[in-house]
């Protein structure tokens, strides 16, 4: 998808242009004719001839010259007649209007017939209901925002036209510069995902922020996200985390929202750095924004209060970035300069007497250091503190290093003045340090998940396995039936390599029982009817003869008028794990395993794994996740095996992306060993 | 004890006052004198007869008039002589001077000796080596931070000089006002804990905030903080949290760390909130000074973004205080005047182009709703916003309302003035809604704690019943172990009620083995010197004849020889949990409790009890915390004994608090049952 001339238009079209101060069409006009734009800019409204002194033209078809970009602000009900009428000849539009998706059975039908315009004539459309698009450095402001947010390296997509105004008004005040602002409103073309795209290969964006409250296409999001976060980050704020969150976004954009673990799942899985708040967006982006080079494992704090060296220090606390152990050697350095009773540890504390001598030659002693990839100053406002000189040794220092340089300035009225020109002069600052040091370690996982994610794994769908797969299920289908027996349900694993427990049925019909059965077993029920056996006599365990089988089968025939019941041998004990596949109305299938047993739902010691997966990465989720524990040595514990599980979590993976057809699956419990014995699935639930 | 003099002097005295611009007894000097402080001020200084136009003493004895207060800013060789000299006329001293316990031997030989003075001479010390006391209320400054905080309902408490510089400037940007701000420094004698019950009496603080390094004192602190927070609030950053951390405190205040979470759990049981980063800090202590009552459980949001609405939705998620469900009644009044697209689901969504009107009635029609205890204004400044007149229509229903009222004007340039004169108006406005929601939960969470902890339980200690079990330790310190026997550690639980497994020992000397076993059983090394016994060899389990006994007993004696063994019955199979006693350096015994079983590292699932504990606060502490889940029922899972449990867990808290001399200790497994039998201890560890 080629958007180069809807985001670099050598013409725009203000469709519905007006001269009625206050208006979005005179905002808009104003915002093309006033703000540097040195394309060509049409106004069209049928009502007028020339706004503020400009001929304006009845339609857009009267324009004669090309109009790369039509901003289309005019009444819901005409814009797709406008749009039909053009479609041969303007390819590319921002729809502000209102009036479409967000409004019920009208509007959807509305939106409907515009988006097969789009897709019949290769057009390119933003929104609609949407604020518009912003490129500084073209100095083209297609949107009724006010103002032109400064140039810089970051594109901002933003699902909430109102929020992008306040956070542009903040980006102000930060000193923050962009390269695209887009508000997507109802997203029906042009949503995040064909905007990663195009910003990945827009050199001058370096940071995409994306502010989200829902993902249109969760399959094709991730497949872009996945390569898009390797080039650059994308950081996304993304809301709707509880119930009434959803309920806000439903009346808001009729969006709906995927489960939020999942979504957080799906970013990790794709190397997207997912913003908690809008703090926390503001402040990755801020960093990133601000930084020559990704931030090296290390970082070096240098404080003139011990206080905020404490602060800052416990802001490290379990992440991966880490505080260097400076070399003695660099000690020995720093005491050279510095007083007695400063602290030559790090932080390096340089005492609340320090002047911007001490800042500067701490600087210069830390700045060789390898491996650190981040150098802090914090710094209180003593009455004695010539805060303003050592913002200005901190800024020279900037044009000398390449590592990451950010401050903290505590305080108010004290430090305002340096912070300004700190930010002016590209160091971002942050107001407490707990906000820097998780924008730094967010910046620095990225790098990690970047060198992770370096293969992509091809869903690759084997349509002979599928095909023979299918079969199972359409026969279950057949006999509408909503699950499949466990007979059936062992032959799909087989399919997909997962080792199943042996068993025998005893179909109703038959009044003998088989007769080479290994006592003990367990008898159970096998129904789709019954799918918590536990709770319904369903279930008989370590049955020791012949005699109890019969009494067993008897009773459950009892219980279970006309339903086919399995015998299985008893297993030894083992370490019970679950294995299930969560259909996501967003992302698709997801699987997720964890520790099973009844406590399951309260440990929730749970990972997820979002298709496709490659057995290296579903051994990295074993190996990294809640499950760890398993794969390392324990006191009087020995390893269970992990390529085992990893191979039949990839098993499940592949049904799960083969399988569209299955609305619910799990095995509870899959029992595995740590004494050579092969790991077996006990029960397989497969709802159809 | 009667600090009233010590923070309201008649008088006050500045020994080491000096005449040079920029010196600590220059700043100190003008300070007392010319911030409007109306008692009378002493300036002392051996080497001058007048600084800034005012006699100088040469020492403290030659004022003849009585001294309320001294403040001390002379070379520390000297303090020490200067206050005895004085001590029985003047009995508040603030000593700025640093060089005492932060410097080494001779420091802290020093602080010892004046420590001895302020006990024998009833002195009041704060300090040694802090900035001052500040009280806004009779515009003392007794410190050498420059100029005046406003007055107002925070006390402040800071063992860091220079951070409370710092928060002191950020407190004026947002207009909060103090009755005390207190360095305390060294806190060689009054301590976070003397300052807290102080603090507690004084009428004018409605909220204390603490940063903290360490606390002096854990069991005075926890008595004096269960007290206290039943009152007010108390909001203490804690500063400490990882290794690092705690090397940069070594180096700064000399003070000793405790462990982190033994830390959270004490300010739990306290009813201390506990602010994660200075960013919550402060927005804790912003939201309560400006509120006129405490929050209710719900909260209602009105907003003109519907972004910002969902971002403040989120921001309640998994928190106790909640957004309200609007009654129908209410959304019918909300929609006479609001636009058909705008939502009257809470949060209410006003649209982009609200202007002041329609705050002022959404505010109006919300006031009465019972249970609403915040009501937060969100706005994003569109630009038809008239945010400043939004912001008047909440500071004047400011005055109609008992609820808490807060704001959350997200931007920059384009609300900074309405934020202003928001917080003038004692408004707490708040950048990005986590914050403000994080905080409004945390003031409502302090109402839970504050009602919970009504009853406090006395520490009751049975001497009887310590004699009788020292005697068992003691007996095992004669001859020089450093653990119990099983059999006494058997006869130690039995002092405290908590059932332990039967036991037969079988001695190195003996060659016959007991007679009377009941098979299967289990053979256990009980030697002080094998603590890890499964690594060891050191058990053996399900024994299940006389035959295989006697062949572990030859075994284990060939592994361990000389030892005692002794023989278990082997146990049915229940849920294993872990209790265990850590002695924290600070906070003294601590005991914790949790799943047991291999896993227990990497579960996590464990919970603290801070003895005193009644039997009450332990059945909440089951109740409400990580084993909730086992007295629930689950699916086809039976309860299990609340009552049994809390009465281990409560003689558990009975011993760590009667035997200070054991060292460490834990029951690991205790079983318990969930069919009637009863929970028992299998192994029980004592170390003396």
């Amino acid at each position: 998808m080629n958007l180069e001339k809807l985001f670099s238009p050598q013409s725009v079209a203000i469709v519905g242009a007006s001269p009625e101060e206050g208006t979005v069409g005179s905002v808009l006009a104003k915002n093309a004719l006033e703000l540097g734009y040195k394309g060509k800019v049409f106004l069209v409204n049928p009502k007028h001839t020339e706004i503020f002194g400009q001929k304006c033209y009845h339609s857009l078809a009267e324009i004669s010259e090309p109009v790369d970009l039509a901003v289309v602000a005019i009444p819901a009900k005409f814009v797709n007649g406008e749009v039909k009428a053009n479609a041969a000849k303007v390819k590319n539009y921002v729809i502000i209007s209102a009036g479409f998706g967000e409004i019920g059975e009208d509007g959807k039908a509305r939106q409907a017939e515009l988006a097969e315009m789009a897709n019949a004539n290769s057009l390119h459309i933003i929104g609609p209901n949407c604020l518009g698009i912003i490129m500084p450095g073209v100095k083209l402001n297609a949107s009724f925002a006010g103002g032109m947010p400064a140039k810089g390296n970051i594109s901002f997509v933003s699902q909430s036209g109102a929020l992008a105004v306040a956070l542009l008004d903040i980006a102000k005040e930060r000193n923050l510069g962009f390269t695209h602002v887009i508000s997507i409103g109802n997203k029906m073309q042009l949503s995040e995902t064909e905007l990663l795209e195009y910003l990945a290969t827009d050199e001058k964006t370096k940071v995409i922020g994306m502010y989200l409250e829902s993902v249109k296409d969760g399959q094709a999001f991730i497949k872009a996200a996945r390569k898009v976060s390797k080039l650059k980050p994308v950081v996304i704020l993304k809301a709707g985390k509880n119930e009434k969150a959803q309920k806000a976004i439903s009346s808001h954009t009729g969006a709906l929202a995927g489960s939020d673990e999942i979504t957080s799942a799906v970013f990790k899985k794709t190397g997207v750095l997912r913003a908690g708040s809008l703090e926390e967006f503001f402040s990755l982006i801020d960093l990133i924004h601000n930084s020559k080079t990704v931030p090296g494992p290390q970082a070096v704090v240098i404080t003139d209060a011990g206080g905020v060296g404490v602060l800052t220090s416990d802001a490290f606390s379990g992440k991966s970035m880490q505080l260097a152990d400076l070399d003695p050697k660099v000690k020995e350095m720093l005491r050279e300069f510095l007083p007695e009773e400063s602290s030559v540890e790090n932080p390096i504390d340089l005492l609340g007497d320090s002047h911007e001598d001490r800042y500067q030659k701490a600087l210069e002693t830390v700045a060789g250091i390898k491996d650190v990839g981040a150098i802090i100053c914090a710094l209180t406002p003593q009455d004695q503190t010539p805060v303003g000189k050592i913002a200005d040794v901190i800024i020279d220092f900037k044009h000398k290093t390449d590592k990451i340089l950010a401050t903290v300035f505590v305080g108010g009225e004290r430090v305002e003045e340096a912070i300004k020109k700190l930010s002016q002069n590209g160091i971002a600052n942050f107001g407490f340090p707990e906000q820097l040091i998780n924008a730094l370690d967010g910046y620095y996982r990225w790098t990690l998940l970047r060198e992770k994610n370096n293969k992509l794994p091809e869903q690759v769908i084997n349509p002979k396995r599928r095909e023979y797969a299918a079969k199972i299920i359409a026969g279950a289908k057949a006999e509408n039936r909503k699950a499949l027996y466990f007979s059936e349900a062992r032959e799909l694993m087989e399919i997909y390599g997962v080792k199943t427990v042996e068993c025998t049925d005893i179909l109703p019909e038959k009044n003998s029982l088989p007769t080479k059965i290994k006592f003990p077993v367990v008898l159970k029920v096998d129904s789709d009817q019954v799918l918590h056996k536990t709770d319904k006599k369903g279930l008989v365990l370590n049955i020791q003869d012949k005699k109890e089988l019969e009494k067993a089968v008897d009773d459950m025939r009892f219980n279970f008028p006309g339903s086919r019941l399995v015998v299985q041998p008893m297993l030894p004990g083992g370490l019970e794990i679950i294995v299930g596949v969560k259909l996501d109305s967003v992302f698709g299938p997801v699987v997720l395993y964890g520790l099973g047993g009844i406590y399951t739902e309260y440990l929730k010691m749970v990972d997820y794994l979002v298709p496709p997966e490659s057995i290296g990465e579903i051994e990295e989720s074993l190996l990294s996740g809640k499950l760890k524990f398993l794969f390392q040595d324990a006191r009087g514990q020995k390893n269970y095996n992990l390529e085992e599980l990893a191979g039949t979590l990839l098993g499940i993976c592949l049904m799960a992306v083969e399988l569209p057809e299955i609305k619910e699956f799990d095995i509870n419990p899959l029992i595995v060993y740590n004494d050579g014995k092969s790991g077996v699935a006990v029960d397989v639930k497969v709802i159809i």
